[in-house]
């Protein structure tokens, strides 16, 4: 049994590999060209590194049900590129106006604004082609059950929602409630989204499915508020992009309405009853244990 | 029989209201919240008319197979999301810095520029949702290969890498086959996706899927010849957007290539082609051809 941070690397890599094949130069259909600058700042925008949690979170609760980390790549992928098209928006200057992400230039600024908008939008849309594909799932009522899911976490009552309160939250001084509902859609979204996704493609029990979506729930809480508490207690250089943004722009996080120690201890909380979500699955979830305290206890 | 004028009303009218109800304030989900301020600009960006010409084409292919337009029209209202988000996307100052469109001040003019991005991203997001939706047909295997045709249509091969060509197109003279190229992908992608998911929607066979793609094409070449020669030939006050876009940006068009008497000649052509594949159709294909000579012969 491989320990946690080798399966991290090995899953990361993987989707890697997976994106690197589904962006590759050659496309399918003969006629089809895709220009090459704009692959280029796709490849840019998605190959970029980053922790790949969320293909994490897909692939491990999928292979609860035994799907193949080979298989469940796919969708997991697909989600990715989901999330990467959302930071390169989310960067722009109409928006966070962000230059550094990962340690790199973001897309803009690597790129121009237009390419920026495009090849979000390129990815946005290819996480449908994929997921749409035979290669992902061979049961066509599983497919279009995952491309419903995952419109509904990243469109306007998800994920795109989220950015719109996020950005309104830096007017107003939030509530606890708002707060959580923001999270809940900003970043919450795509994380349900993961775990939910991989119970389907396991063609889990509605029992199972749910307990996997209450899981994504609280880890996904625990998750935002790790970041929420590492935007003021780490530094530029480990995170790889700016912290205290939050502070500087003036938007209400749990961590400024609570304060650090207690956002602290509200992390904690959220593990336990993440991982107290799991005990029916008994030894098998030991993976999903552990990335929900990663999640909690990372540095970056 | 209805004549083609009100056919062309009542197909609008039935994708209007299908977005309005799609796009209504209260969401299916209980604990879904869609921010109001996004809503209203989705709708605004959706429901400020337009021929709905890409929809009419859906619906009438469709037709062909005995699909009730009531069935067909979730579809095209899809694909009219992913037309009407390109148009706000397109329009930003980044890319082609457009602030009329249909007369109207366009999105990112009537809100701000985050809110038009995420707008847009909202709309091709629900694009995949409302397509995924068992309404839309009921065997999964026809929603799949929908949501896999929309992707391929409206991403990088085709609308999304359309628009990298267009932006690049401003800086270089094209030749014919690279004008072409770029239009058959800019709007060309997204009028063969509409024939195309007709005859999928209908369970056409392969041949008549195959026929229905090669009108979509003639047609869609045919339609864009008519913008560019209106683009030059019309004023303002009538198309409701900016004309002589082309000749200012200095990008080059088949009209400024060929001269415009030339053009006319050459959407005629495109339109006798286009009528003759739907030889095989007989009688039943009169409105097809119909809306193909609306096309080219339209007056904005």
């Amino acid at each position: 049994m491989p320990d946690f941070d080798s399966l991290l690397f090995a899953h990361a890599s993987r989707v890697g590999e997976t994106l690197e094949a589904l962006l590759g130069e050659r496309s399918s259909g003969a006629e089809v060209m895709r220009p090459p600058r704009l692959m280029e700042a796709m490849r840019y925008s998605v190959l970029s590194g980053g922790k790949r949690i969320r293909p994490f979170f897909l692939m491990e609760c999928a292979r609860l049900f035994d799907v193949d980390p080979a298989v469940s790549v796919r969708a997991a992928a697909a989600l990715e590129c989901i999330h990467c098209y959302s930071l390169v928006h989310d960067d722009l200057p109409a928006m966070d106006d962000d230059d550094l992400r990962r340690g790199k230039p973001t897309t803009h600024v690597a790129y121009d604004e237009a390419m920026a908008i495009l090849a979000g939008d390129g990815l946005l849309t290819m996480a449908f082609d994929i997921i749409a594909h035979p290669d992902t799932h061979p049961d066509a009522e599983v497919r279009s059950r995952l491309v419903g899911l995952f419109a509904q976490n990243a469109g306007a009552g998800g994920m795109v929602g989220g950015q719109v309160l996020d950005i309104a939250a830096e007017s107003k001084a939030l509530t606890e409630p708002e707060i959580l509902q923001l999270q809940a859609m900003k970043t919450g979204a795509l994380i349900r989204c993961a775990c939910e996704s991989g119970a389907i493609l396991g063609e889990a029990s509605p029992e199972e499915q749910a307990i996997l979506l209450e899981y994504g729930h609280l880890a996904g809480q625990a998750f935002q508020l790790a970041d929420d508490i590492l935007d003021v207690t780490s530094d530029q250089q480990t995170m790889g992009k700016k912290t205290a943004k939050d502070a500087i722009a003036g938007k209400g996080t749990l961590v400024s309405l609570l304060g650090l120690d207690a956002s602290r201890k509200r992390a904690r909380e959220l593990l336990e009853q993440a991982i107290a979500t799991l005990e029916p699955f008994g030894q098998r979830a030991s993976v999903l244990i552990d990335v929900a305290r990663f999640t909690v206890e990372r540095k970056n």
